[in-house]
């Protein structure tokens, strides 16, 4: 049904192939974006091709960055012997936003997940042991909480552990302000487990 | 807070400037974007510029269209002694997608609203009364069933009702499979007051 025209519905079909975009909600963006003036609209669509244009990976922890080395990476004040390991950019982001860390991160691209044919040799794990040059001292591995997530972390913590690197993985518990009677059974158990002193 | 440099930041923001999508939501669809390849976003992107640079509105109907006349003006199956007035393009999908209609549309681009400065110029009332040269039998005002859609409606009804034109209001009344107990009181009082005979 292309009531509006052929640009138009093509530019609905392609707000609707993002994630979470319905065909509904792909309709509102693209009518957002057409009230726009044109250069407006242009400087929209060139902020798509231009940051994936620009896309390029921290040479040192791999994390989407414009730049040779991104600006934790080459931030003076930044603790380059505690590394922190996560799956994806948007676990740096979420991290940084917490405020609780001041070292460096690593960025995998991804977690092992032989289900669906990702081995170690798929994400960037390599790239984390070639930065192990006796300066680290501790490695946080910070993977999701999932199966793959643990599956990674085990197999990190075993590769690293070795080198006389500490390797340490983020707790499980209660969320923060979270209800006791609220929390799932397996996280129960698990922030009783990895109960601390007080 | 820019990890990811200055190109990504750019595109989640143009994404979060969108109707509807939140910080997490523009995040997630930039991610989405920089992996696919440098020709798909692109495209992408080529798409939104395109669709804007050639966006026109159909001079009959005012939808949009990339054409002078929108396919629907242009069909010679549809009855163009009717024209049914709504107040943006995508009513003119919704009504489409009823499959309840054979007419022809009017797309107002808005409602007057004297709130917002809105009044009866800023909207495309004239290009409507310019229509009806005597051959148009009925107008069906569609526009939304709030004050700002009314008020529009008694301002068109108004106008056109002394040209000896037929105008008529769409149905306001139970949603089909609505049950009666969640409907607010003003749309049950407004079914009963329309109820028609069985």
């Amino acid at each position: 049904m292309s009531v509006y025209g052929a640009s138009v519905t093509k530019l609905i079909e392609k707000f609707e192939s993002l994630p979470g975009v319905g065909h509904k909600s792909a309709e509102r963006m693209a009518f957002f974006l057409l009230r726009k003036s044109e250069d407006e609209v242009r400087d929209f669509a060139e902020a798509i091709f231009d940051a994936r244009k620009h896309l390029r990976f921290c040479s040192v922890c791999q994390n989407m960055s414009d730049k040779e080395t991104c600006d934790i990476c080459s931030n003076a004040s930044r603790d380059r012997s505690v590394i922190c390991v996560v799956q994806e950019p948007r676990d740096v982001q979420a991290i940084e936003r917490s405020r609780e860390f001041s070292g460096t991160y690593h960025v995998l691209h991804g977690a092992i997940s032989p289900m669906n044919g990702i081995g170690p040799d798929d994400i960037r794990i390599k790239e984390l042991l070639s930065r192990l040059d006796g300066s680290v001292k501790e490695v946080i591995v910070a993977t999701n909480s999932d199966v793959e997530g643990e599956a990674t972390a085990m197999y990190i913590a075993r590769l690293i552990k070795p080198l006389g690197v500490r390797v340490t993985r983020i707790a499980r518990g209660l969320p923060v302000g979270g209800d006791l009677e609220y929390a799932d059974d397996v996280t129960l158990g698990a922030a009783l487990q990895h109960r601390v002193d007080i």
